[in-house]
């Protein structure tokens, strides 16, 4: 099962030729999620070769104009591209009346609908659930109402050895609670273990989003042992008067988050663009947790 | 005197990597006016390393998207960079409340006023004019009011020569009259010719820009005996139905009017991105004009 995310837009508010503005893609299962969508998205997806068609899902953290921008143009060529299907916004309920004011009056013949879903911003909720994926929204803190989210991969059921239940002749009516954990007894009443019945099932995957946000504990909290976290790095420690200020976090911040969670992987981005070399970005964040990765455009991960 | 065009973005509607959706830059003896503001422009001015604080006009040709989504972005980076300075918008009323709207909601603390100028989508009408520039707006044939405009060099007053200002002993309340083309009597009662007087000045230079619009011969005749011609070529003869359909020009219809028009140079632009490679296009131009040019992101021109 896929579970990759690629980066489609890296910088902060101004962007870069080299690194547009906050925009990634996560691709669980081949549901296309696409999350934030800061101008020049729609350039990115052709560039890194993804399937508008395959994207049904748009998650956006909050309403500042570099992560929300790239929007009426991905939605006009969605158009234009002949889409029918519905597109699935998840944000603050602020989003609806200032997209549809602008389709209103710019795209008057859009072929497919758009429903919105507004996003919690005070507590963590679930936002979308599917069979294989869950995915939660949970409060950031910045200048205006954010949230991060996290994608999980829901827990599978164990697989059967099929030689097993052959041997055995377990019945139809067994089979889904020893899937589920349970041991099995035989006619004669000997007890098999689930463990010899079964292949192992891989551990639920997951993906924490936390973009932009001053640091937090309560961040860490909400995203204590997830896989991989993206957390925002706008800025280096030695401006941490001006991330303060601003609402954002120094590199030194999202490994201090990443450390508090146990995360395994911790991918840093959202940099300034008085930033051309990301180098010391990553030395600062290493120094405090050593599993850290640049997430520049282009950046690909499976996780 | 600088006169020199860049072209930011010269696809249609649905931009792709190489090429963005329609902006230009005419640098007019460094007045940098921008010419539409597809979705990117402000990655593309980053690119062609044009300065942003130079920027102090906008003209809008029509509100499709591919023409004016660069707005919001450019200007929410027009305010982190301190802009103080008011920025004047030349477009169809229509948008005042559309960007009004998205701004208020969005960008809560600009620093900046825009200044918004209505253009006359009926007739011909002079919209911008200083000492050295004029530019003209004039209705062009599209789904909805779209403009061209024309940009012209103010003819400058003829230079005296200083030799014979001396050596005929002109006194200074006759100069002004013979720099505006007048002869001179000499105190004897001979006449001496302003040829004699006076240095050439250059023939002014003016450029038109003519998107979106299908074929007209209105077009040419706005656009008469100009120097250099941007005309959009979405399509192909092969697809004049098409072509028709969506009120566009072919690469065809564009030299027919640059023909007609008797302009000197003709740039196309504004491809469909179906194309991949323009060849076709040039050829199909060049069979009726042949002082064509394709006009491809980053391509530069002095007039």
């Amino acid at each position: 099962m896929n579970f990759n995310l690629t980066i489609l837009g890296s910088n902060s508010a101004l962007p870069k030729i080299n690194r547009f503005s906050t925009a990634q893609i996560l691709n669980i299962s081949e549901r296309f999620f696409l999350i934030d969508c800061g101008e020049g998205t729609q350039i990115q997806l052709r560039r890194y070769q993804i399937k508008f068609s395959k994207i049904n899902h748009i998650f956006i953290s909050h309403l500042h104009g570099d992560h929300i921008y790239g929007l009426p143009g991905l939605i006009s060529t969605f158009n234009l591209l002949g889409r029918k299907s519905d597109l699935h916004i998840y944000s603050h309920s602020d989003l609806e009346p200032i997209l549809s004011f602008l389709l209103t009056n710019i795209e008057r013949n859009l072929q497919f609908k758009i429903v919105y879903h507004q996003t919690n911003t005070k507590e963590k909720t679930i936002i979308y659930e599917d069979k294989k994926v869950i995915v939660e929204a949970f409060p950031l803190k910045h200048k205006i109402p954010t949230t991060g989210f996290i994608f999980r991969e829901k827990q599978q059921l164990q697989t059967l050895i099929k030689e097993k239940i052959e041997f055995y002749q377990i019945p139809i009516s067994k089979r889904k609670e020893i899937k589920d954990g349970a041991n099995f007894t035989t006619s004669e009443g000997k007890t098999i273990k689930n463990s010899e019945l079964t292949l192992k099932t891989k551990e639920p995957r997951s993906y924490a989003f936390c973009s932009d946000t001053q640091f937090s504990e309560k961040t860490a909290k909400y995203v204590e042992n997830i896989n991989v976290l993206y957390h925002e790095a706008t800025f280096l420690e030695n401006l941490k008067i001006r991330a303060k200020e601003t609402m954002h976090s120094t590199a030194k911040d999202a490994a201090t988050v990443a450390k508090m969670a146990q995360v395994k992987l911790l991918l840093i981005g959202h940099f300034s663009s008085r930033y051309n070399n990301l180098d010391a970005h990553l030395t600062e964040a290493k120094k405090v947790f050593e599993n850290t990765v640049t997430a520049t455009d282009g950046f690909t991960l499976s996780i």
